[in-house]
């Protein structure tokens, strides 16, 4: 059974989610107060509003309080985010993803009830700055506690032409390979003792951040 | 040895890059035309200089050809932000990030030889739709073609007290569990074949990604 | 000893309360960011800051934290008004009056922790209606529960010239005069049972709004 | 038999006054230059026009010259608020309400006529200037000349568990307890010699404001 | 003596009386709130201040209450225009000459006590329309009551070459020639009976405004 | 047989001569680039258009070449003033009155060929400030080359109660009494030898500049 | 056979070339944003159509990439320019023509493959700079290398009344005359050896630029 | 003996003159009222001035009437640009050029007495849209009456490999070849009659607007 979805506010961000709800074919409702922005989805969403979203009358008639999922995509304009936001709550709506300018605003909407908060500007610089800072590092996943998922390419020739086993990475810097795939594979895949790794390869480490940074310093040598 | 880094422009999604970087310790050059943004950055950026930014002699002179990455974070001026982008290039920057608000914008600045190109909105706004359509997700990492690394929580009583080895995820779902976290855990560990699943349990899970699909279906019951 | 204030917001309403708090001989920190507003107060207050009062390290320094009282009369700017009373109520202000525009205002500040909410206009607005619509009260005060204290001039020739005893209102119509004055009195006086009424009597009267009510009705035909 | 209102200017102060005569079931006539303001009543207003309140023309085919009351609530704008009140004077209105923004505006308005002037912004902060002044003053009603009837809590334990009788306040304070209430009452009631004074009560002294402030300082220490 | 002179409002209409005052060397005080308006007489005025004409103190401390004459020629801002003129009454100007914007302006300055007020604009435009009407009318001035004195051209041949005994105006048309000049001469004359009327012979009317009207449609046939 | 009037620009000078115009029950079109301008003239003019006046074409349509008078009353907006009076000329009205705001703009309407060019603020001015500077005259007339027409009050005590005859005004100041009215008089008289001067009589005197000044220099002592 | 045009952004630019492609009968297309603009056109050209010229939908739709040539002619505004060059290469344009504001501008239109740029303040500012500073130059045509050929006016009487033969321009200055008209002529005519040089003569020479400056510094002395 | 330029108004037509004018070693006098224009002259101007172009004395005190050249480059302000040149001319600048807006501009300034007048948009989108349309002619003179000089590639086969004698352009054409340059030249050259035309040669051709046109119209086909 699908869960329903409403968007209000139509700008970048509020766009790009409604955008990929659709291709993932959910049904939404989109609202936002000037009629060229709702224009642009009044063909693909599944209803497409033009309202002001701090008009309280407008948004009960909508019946937003009956929404699984409601998200507030106001960008600029704090009070119309912080009135809809108090508003969505009052009708009722059971998950409100808010976007929020700043760490301020982010306490007002969570004081307000807002069950997600989203700076998508500051959270993407983070994710860009970060990048940049570590080129090499192709993809990374924290998960609870010290262990990560990091994914990087080998360019140290000393671990060139030799199996895992002969590299035995688990006892010298405890971590392990989880996937490897070779240069001009389509797929990374999941490898065993006797995998030889090549000049190239892209690999799949779990461990500590600890280890698995002091592993990759000598792997990207 | 420290590469070194200059940020062009300083909204919210250009400060979160310098921020990101100054919490890593690395030196930054912040320039932003308005004086009260640069403000800001005074007392904690490596240098902060108001500038237009679109003023060529002045990007000269702060010797932003010699930088080994600059970031264009020029949000809704998409005149500035081409602008700077062309003069970045010509002054020979090596690595040049830019922001970009739309398709076209993106496809103007290729054309321009921007090296690395962001839509922080609309990017951010993809993954925030994506995780509340799964909300049992909690992470998700896509390496190259078909595998992925997934963590979610096991609620389907049917899987609980057992170990790995009664379970054999290997054999029947063609996934493997690399990372597993009791609910009272603070760190995540590497599960053996004798590690019993319990209720709450957190798992990071191997596999392609329709074998992991079908088996979360099966765990988050 | 003084217990100290601090009004932010030097409109109308903000610079009506202080210059109450003045006439009273306080001592009052007062806050706008506009130069024009604070100059007004520069020779009468104790102290007059130009100041952004979104600044949280702004009002930090100024101590906003140790003052009593802290007014936030700030009137349109809806943003302005909330981010203030959050920066406030973090920095420990033990007793914050708010300025609201609406209902829906004035529930944000309450859950951003606000101890009084005024709405200027809104009350005003009331009083001056209900005044228009019974032009003979001259005053009224509601006591908790059914009594009431209503002031009113005596204008049915029935009730002139007898004394308090003969008009016997206790029994009569449940009501008593607690204060009375003739035409020409500098001051009112508390009657006794002898006091003769006259035309032009302007009485003061205790009782249930009914009963005031039903009397009222009659005294002033 | 209704007397008749006019409301011209419908914002915070306005709209106020108009819901107050509505709610008291009065006819009211609206009016405002903005649609959006006049909209907002249309289904509960008599009749709410839309017209330019400086058309002299307007407001004679609106009759507004019969209309026993007229309230010009027009804020901010302060030639709207002179001209359409030497209009409604010329017109012929018997009783005309004007707001005022500051004294010589207020000065302005009388010479042209206005019956009563309101200052909303200035009057209301000074009342909640006073009440945060003297927190314990639940309150206050001023009588012709010195008297006054003040409302508050008796906090200091020397008078509790005594009867009036023996507290005697009439000869000791030259006050008079004309209403109080214990803590759980629901109703204030009138008092008798033989009632006794209990921790938390709220009481309703008359008396000089002289007497009854020297009598509070005691009963609230 | 000289009488002393202010003017408030340095727009086309008060820089003509300014100037025109200087002319006559009078000493003239100019207030503008504009700098640039101020500065074009630092050089000529006895003295030029910039000053917000609505606020009091300035006013004052000018000692605007001393002056003989003072000219509000404050534009279309009739707010402005308003207070200055309550101002400068309370502030003891004998003689105040006020600019209007329309007849409803004009009524209000009147009221708050304004000695003369001035439509420029309509004026001249009354002026302007009634000279291009009668374009053969030079001058034209109306004295109390039905009398004018009126300039024009004869341009009727059968008028011509006659003494005025021999066309005997006042018993024939009721009117009388005061002055009369001919074509080529320097200055006007006072005739006598004798005198030859010629062609391009300008005169000097004196009679009822029927009389010289039925008297100049001849004449100038 | 009527003349034809037309009036570009319905300011308040425009409005005027429009005004003025219809009272004399001339035929007028009138044309403003303002809607609400226009709308104000619909009832009472022959014809009344909304046009640009910078519209050649429509310029064209509306005949403005045939007619005898044209105003072009634009006032702040230059280049609208001097493109209409280009056009106007060019298409061949015969008498083009413009109004001017200050003495480059008249030479330039002069070199386009105005035929008469006004600029109403300066010359009100201009009359305004002799005006005041001469309280005592009521109306003052210039006839070619010396002569004046000048009415005045008589208040010296020294020339009441005497006959025209008696004070022998032509031989003694070379001055000729024309009109004469008396305080309670409806109308002015042409007064003979035997006409007693009485206190509060208001005179028409005839002479030179020179010696009417020094007659009534001495009449208003 | 007719190739088609068609132009977007109709300013002074854009207007011209449409006027300049319609008076040599060819078939165009005009877009613009604004309505008021696209007017103008709409009874002469071939088709007239308001558009965004960022909308990339409209100008697929209109089949901009069909058309032979397409000038860009959008002035200030360079984000609108930039976006409206690469959508017409996009869709395929053969001949895009585009107005440049800047050099720095003119660069990145080339980058995304404008086929010719102009910048037509900046290159007529060079015409008209050229010309006034010599005067007496009525033509020049630069060919390719050194070659010109320019015409002016023979002032210097020394060569005057002389045939071509005995002047030897191409010996003497290594120059020839290709064309020459005397003053009165209506057209120019190619000389031959035996055309007599008068006073008032135009000659176009053929030369290097050298030899060219060099004998009008001595033909204009 | 250098003559001297002065430029008012610096925008890209202004500032294009000012450059071609320095370029050429010229003495230039630069005048803006804005300051940041005015700046970017500062270095490289004679004398670069910031002053209001409608000041009359600030113009006198430059000493713009001793200028041998001035140009008026004011763009969009036409009031400004009118003013100016009246200005320019009064003070008795010998050579005026002025830019113009339009054609009802251009006849204001002529009127004025501007000497020369340039419309550069229209100007510049005359010549792109002819170029354009006859994209082989790479430029085009026109002298007196009907002849012309074109420069043109060749394209016709049946034109390569013969001698200019062999051709008899003269006799067949009535056109002459006064100039040629070969595909890898890097100059034009004279062309004798042994001269052999090869594919890509250029030719600069001499005759009668008609007979050039139907040469070109056969070496282009």
């Amino acid at each position: 059974m699908k869960s329903n979805y409403a968007v209000i506010g139509l700008g970048l961000f509020g766009s790009s989610i409604v955008n990929t709800l659709l291709e993932n074919d959910q049904e939404v409702l989109v609202i936002d107060k000037k009629e060229e922005n709702v224009d642009r989805f009044r063909d693909v969403a599944t209803e497409a509003i033009v309202a002001d979203n701090q008009n309280e009358l407008a948004l009960q008639q909508l019946g937003i309080g009956n929404f699984d999922n409601v998200f507030v995509a106001i960008g600029t304009d704090l009070e119309a985010s912080i009135m809809t936001t108090l508003i969505c709550k009052d009708l009722g709506v059971k998950h409100l993803v808010c976007k929020a300018e700043n760490a301020r605003h982010a306490q007002v909407l969570e004081k307000l009830g807002a069950d997600e908060i989203i700076q998508p500007e500051r959270d993407m610089g983070q994710r860009v700055a970060l990048h940049v800072m570590e080129p090499k590092i192709l993809n990374d996943m924290k998960l609870k506690g010290e262990l990560v998922v990091v994914e990087f390419e080998l360019t140290n020739p000393k671990l060139f032409n030799q199996t895992l086993k002969e590299l035995d990475l688990t006892n010298r810097y405890r971590v392990s390979v989880i996937a490897l795939s070779h240069m001009d594979d389509q797929d990374a895949a999941i490898p065993n003792q006797s995998t030889v790794i090549k000049a190239g390869d892209v690999v799949t480490i779990l461990g500590t951040r600890k280890d698995v940074k002091k592993f990759e310093d000598l792997a990207t040598k």
